[in-house]
């Protein structure tokens, strides 16, 4: 490696940092078991997901103005229910069960990975998620962040180019001096075009046992590693 | 109290969380030696602070776009240093010295009274800092806040009523959900108005040995205590 270490990693969150498929099919389980409610959660799971980047294009696109990720989460959840004839829930249960994405569970080497990369770096998220929904949930699990950075500081999902440049921005760093961390190789080909260094972290599950894609580098990273701690183990020697 | 208990605590930062002016004299002291200058940098210090909340308030009456308090900081700083004939300093000096107030202090009972405070709260802070700025001091010293809320947020410096209703907005609660944790009445009377619930914590010397004002609560403050810990058996018995 010729360039210089990064002074921050910036995490994208949801599949890199989390297992959202899992514990979103938990979530939707326990709750059609509370209300007496079958259907196929684990795809559930993977339709509520399947409405993720469509419901940001729109704002990509600038068709829609600034909406937050908990707001978009809750009008695919309510296309998804009502496909599905699931009627009458209360207004209660219908936000407590959009924030099931406040209450990810992380990767085993999440936090043990996290930790040591603190002692040598900044550590910030960069994620699609909005500042609450990732407080909550790097609170519930102690994900030891520096610094949570939601969507809302650059009022931009990625891969616009605002969302990284906002957030280096907002660390006070140079772009060449941050590391974007992401399971997912099209976020890092926006990072580096605008001068981030990149570390692509493997999650080959993220997607589930039928996973197709992210399965390996697909581009020239500063880093390729398969867990936190690997990444922990090539930074820090 | 009749109240709920609060979700989260937002905590002003310099004064109430860190120690300015003894840090920011350290600072000085240690950069008049390393560069042979002999000043009343005492005084320089509190010169310094004395232009903070002018160089704000043109950003509040909207006579002046958005600006950070690093670059704020900064001017006060060019200013003073020509008003005391010391000339000829390099870039990287200055941008070193301006970022003194990125390495403050915290009071003694800061990082006990945090550590003890999160178990059972969200702690941020809602400072007039910008988000590196408190980054850097929070990463300098462990402080243990769960997400860093800087000026950014709303882009305005309080007590413009937006500073903490955005900060209530961002970590997901009503303002009523949140406390305002504070060593200014002043700041106490803003979050108040706006439905905040209010903790005043006494800093006697935060101003230096000749301090006037803020000595004691003088509003109907939800709790007045003289240190982090004691808010901690306030709040969790």
């Amino acid at each position: 490696m010729s360039l210089p270490a990064p002074k921050a990693l910036l995490f994208d969150v949801f599949g890199t940092v989390v297992d959202w498929r899992t514990s979103i099919i938990r979530e939707l389980t326990e709750f059609g078991k509370g209300h007496g409610i079958s259907l196929d959660w684990e795809g559930f799971a993977d339709q509520w997901r399947g409405l993720y980047q469509p419901s940001m294009e729109a704002v990509r696109t600038g068709a829609r103005e600034w909406t937050t990720l908990d707001e978009l989460h809750r009008e695919s959840l309510d296309t998804l229910l009502s496909d599905h004839g699931v009627l009458g829930l209360s207004e209660e249960d219908l936000v407590r069960l959009n924030r099931a994405w406040h209450r990810l569970d992380p990767w085993p080497d999440t936090v043990p990975g996290l930790s040591r990369l603190r002692r040598n770096f900044i550590l910030s998220t960069l994620s699609n998620g909005n500042t609450a929904l990732l407080l909550n949930m790097a609170k519930r699990s102690a994900l030891p962040f520096d610094v949570i950075l939601g969507a809302e500081t650059a009022r931009a999902y990625k891969p616009v180019p605002s969302a990284y440049l906002e957030t280096a921005r907002m660390v006070g760093l140079a772009p060449s001096e941050c590391m974007m961390v992401a399971a997912h190789n099209d976020d890092l080909v926006a990072a580096t075009e605008l001068g981030l260094q990149t570390a692509f972290v493997c999650r080959p599950t993220e997607r589930g046992p039928n996973q197709t894609i992210d399965l390996e580098p697909n581009g020239d990273w500063t880093y390729s590693v398969s867990s936190f701690e690997e990444l922990a183990d090539a930074l820090q020697n």
